[in-house]
């Protein structure tokens, strides 16, 4: 069973990783880190979760909304590099869009890290940091950028 | 003298390391890094600190609150990995949440900065980025990530 | 010529790197990562482009202060470790304060992304992250935090 077969016996299609919006790269490896930059909640090229937390969308939208910026990270790895190369998962920076009083952070941000350990299983182990922003671009709900390591 | 008698000397008692409130480590190690979640201003299980600098909190409230996070990430790296492994830190990120005009930010982190230097020595001296955030979970008024080398 | 030279053969005059504004290193160096602190829009040690972007700055004035908080940056990285020790840039955080409504982060960013792959050729190539912060030190519109990677 390949990595694909695998996603999807777990429930999950492995996306067609979206290009830069910019002039910079969309997985950067040096040494043995692999760099990603943000990934959105994008969907063949559709974009998701547009909005604020605790206002457009609910908790449960932001678990999902996470899920897929994940799914778009673990995609983005599986094309340009090679699950198999992968030592395992370094770190992830999460962030959304929120109204004042919703605090629902950590629940949504479990969309991403159950997602990482689903599909990756001991490699997608990772600590992580998460925070409120003023504003993400294209009024997405949340962002997510990970490092992870290469095997040796 | 062992490392909690000399944080004592200091004036500071390690604390019991929080649990992760989701899916995450506290302490990852990939390679010869040590990636650490995000710490709050939390002792003996009690949410410390909680509220917006320059409204409800002061900035010497602030410079406490960053203090006692980066006291849980020192505490964290004890607990989990040992001072002795650790050839030093790297890079801090500092968040606050505050009012729209107070700016005392870079004193505030000095929080966080001091402790690592009176604690750790040369083996805290480390880079950081520091900015506004329009949340954090639980209303804390800070946060504290940093990522450290081991010794090879 | 070097490094210097080959800069304003560019249009660029590389800076006098400004010292930290609290208790941290401007760069440090770990094993072969080279961590930069937050970098600023600040030209002979004077604060430019402060205020809102889409408020009291235009799109144009953000790409401007993205390019001058990137060539900052690279005159730390010239002064500190020397370019030719670099084996390359790994991954830029990018921060802006932004009005409500202002969607024009990529573009800004674009003024650091282009700036290192001019300065730099492929040792500038980088991954990044952007997102809008509630708030900046000192008013500035944007911030620019980076990680390089040492020659072996």
């Amino acid at each position: 069973m390949n990595f694909n077969e695998f996603a999807l016996s777990k429930g999950f299609e492995l996306l067609q990783p979206s290009t830069p919006g910019g002039a910079y790269q969309s997985v950067n490896i040096r040494g043995n880190t692999i760099y990603l930059a943000i990934q959105f909640p994008i969907k063949d090229g559709e974009y998701l979760f547009q909005g604020r937390l605790g206002k457009e969308l609910s908790t449960a939208d932001g678990y999902k909304a996470m899920q897929l910026a994940a799914l778009n990270a673990v995609s983005q790895l599986h094309h340009k590099v090679g699950i198999d190369r992968l030592e395992g998962i370094n770190h992830i920076d999460a962030y959304f869009q929120a109204s004042e009083t919703w605090d629902d952070g950590p629940k949504v941000v479990d969309g991403a890290s159950e997602l990482l350990l689903t599909l990756l299983g001991t490699k997608g182990t990772h600590s992580r940091a998460i925070f409120g922003v003023h504003h993400l671009p294209r009024n997405f709900s949340v962002g997510l950028t990970l490092t992870a390591t290469l095997n040796r």
